[in-house]
């Protein structure tokens, strides 16, 4: 039968000021998934290395997703699944939105593609239904269309590609501790300021006009969140001291990966990435925190065969 | 003596969903100025045609903008200005800042570019402060830099210049009514819902986006003030039956040109902004209000020589 292994990549959700709408892809954080068809209908789940997760097909963001796609195809197909989970569920860089999309891209290419890769989004955010209650986008549409992506609106859905420059790296550090998705929620407030919201979305515009201009200096001067972070922030233990660290290492700007516990940091080539990182372990050690530190490129293909 | 006459376009500022952030400059609308070099140390404004402005210097806003760029050159020059007042004072389209901004641009060529164009921005703005008592950027900077501008921040002030795509066309209608500035402000809620602030930052990001891409679809679908435009349109007669009347003709969108009365629409193409202008004139002329309508291109370079 039909087989194919594809790298699902991590992903970095509500980048600084593009809470909700700005996302992107990274290359060196990601699972491995293994997609085959089989001789019966509906997917089966037969494998998961390095995480305890469920098995069960309508339990798994994997297998959510991949039914989503193929009731809407009304599909008598069948697929197996083997996963091979590196992204540690909860660390906040997208380990749903990973296995969700890995499973839809793989399955539409061993059915020759009857959808377009921005035509799965809607089918992976089944997944993330599944994982966190919300069909959001956030996480899924960079990790199919790789580098930067905006979602413009959700009802009705509209994602956009944005252009990744080549030397943004990305140094993300994961601080091994549990944050609770709806506390994480429960602490944002539902109003803010009006002078507020101008600085945030004046800074999203600048955001994407620096990736479209290449412009590290605008991006790294529009990468500020005076909304969510300074609210978010407060259940990272540490984040001030890790933030302070990366800009002081040269880091463009940073903020909180998704909804947390990991933070990163964007900056302009892989030296100082890697300077950045080490700034970070640094200051990081004493806090007594077991933590990952992640340093990547932008992936700018998304899912892809591996 | 030196002298220079130049063209000092009128501008659409809180462009949509870039309220206080984004700006555009127009090329059909606009004030024509002649600035003289004197004997005599300061500036005197000898002539307004076509609207009743003050002569005196502290008094007018190209006399304070003029005076301020001479201040900090420590300059001993004199200037002689006069101005050729096409753009009615608060029509929304930027007056001010067209007197503003020729001051500053004539004043600046006269005495061999000391400062960019850029750098000019400041001064302009003290001509705002006169006008409006605040020292904003929003019309100064694409009447300044032509095209269409974005205010990342105001402090420091960050403004960078976005693409213009060669076909959008605006058509802005200017109802001749009065709306004082104090009631534009004060009926603007200090407050916003995180979910409106959300759209409002996503359609941004679209906008510029746009922008870069000369994905007219995109711009219209990125046309969309969900936060200002709700509450200020209750001050303009007609904004309903203006903005379904340019959308059902094929605008792209529209919205209220900086604190109105003006409302604008962009299209694609001359064609399509001559059609909304026919069907903006035909809703509104039943509402017995006096108006004028533009139709104009986007003005790629600010202030010129003319």
């Amino acid at each position: 039968m039909k087989s194919i292994r594809v790298f699902c990549p991590g992903t970095i959700a509500n980048v600084s000021c593009g809470f909700d709408v700005l996302g992107l892809s990274l290359a060196g954080v990601g699972d491995y998934m293994t997609v085959t068809q089989t001789a019966t209908k509906g997917i089966t789940i037969s494998e998961i290395l390095g995480q305890d997760l469920p098995l069960e097909t309508t339990q798994n963001v994997a297998g959510v997703a991949g039914l989503a796609l193929l009731e809407a195809l009304e599909s008598d197909a069948g697929f197996d699944i083997k996963i091979d989970k590196r992204i540690k569920a909860g660390s906040g860089i997208g380990s749903s939105a990973a296995s969700s999309t890995g499973a839809v891209w793989a399955i539409n290419h061993l059915l020759g593609n009857p959808f377009t890769t921005k035509e799965l989004i809607p089918f992976a955010m089944e997944g993330e239904r599944l994982a966190s209650g919300v069909a959001h986008a956030d996480n899924v549409a960079p990790a199919l269309l790789g580098g930067f992506t905006l979602v413009r609106s959700t009802d009705p859905l509209d994602v956009i590609s944005l252009p990744s420059p080549g030397e943004l790296y990305a140094t993300v550090i994961h601080p091994q501790i549990e944050i609770k998705t709806a506390d994480s929620r429960r602490i944002l407030k539902s109003n803010l300021s009006l002078k507020d919201a101008i600085t945030q979305w004046g800074n999203l515009g600048g955001l994407v006009a620096g990736l479209y201009r290449e412009d590290y200096e605008l991006i790294g001067r529009s990468l500020q969140d005076v909304v969510i972070e300074p609210i978010r922030s407060i259940l990272i233990p540490g984040f001030t001291e890790i933030k302070e660290a990366a800009l002081n290492a040269g880091a463009l700007g940073g903020g909180i990966s998704g909804s947390g516990p990991s933070v990163f940091a964007l900056s302009k080539g892989k030296d100082n990435a890697l300077k950045v990182a080490d700034a970070i372990r640094n200051v990081y050690e004493p806090f007594g925190i077991s933590f990952d530190i992640h340093i990547s490129n932008i992936n700018k293909k998304g899912v892809y065969p591996a």
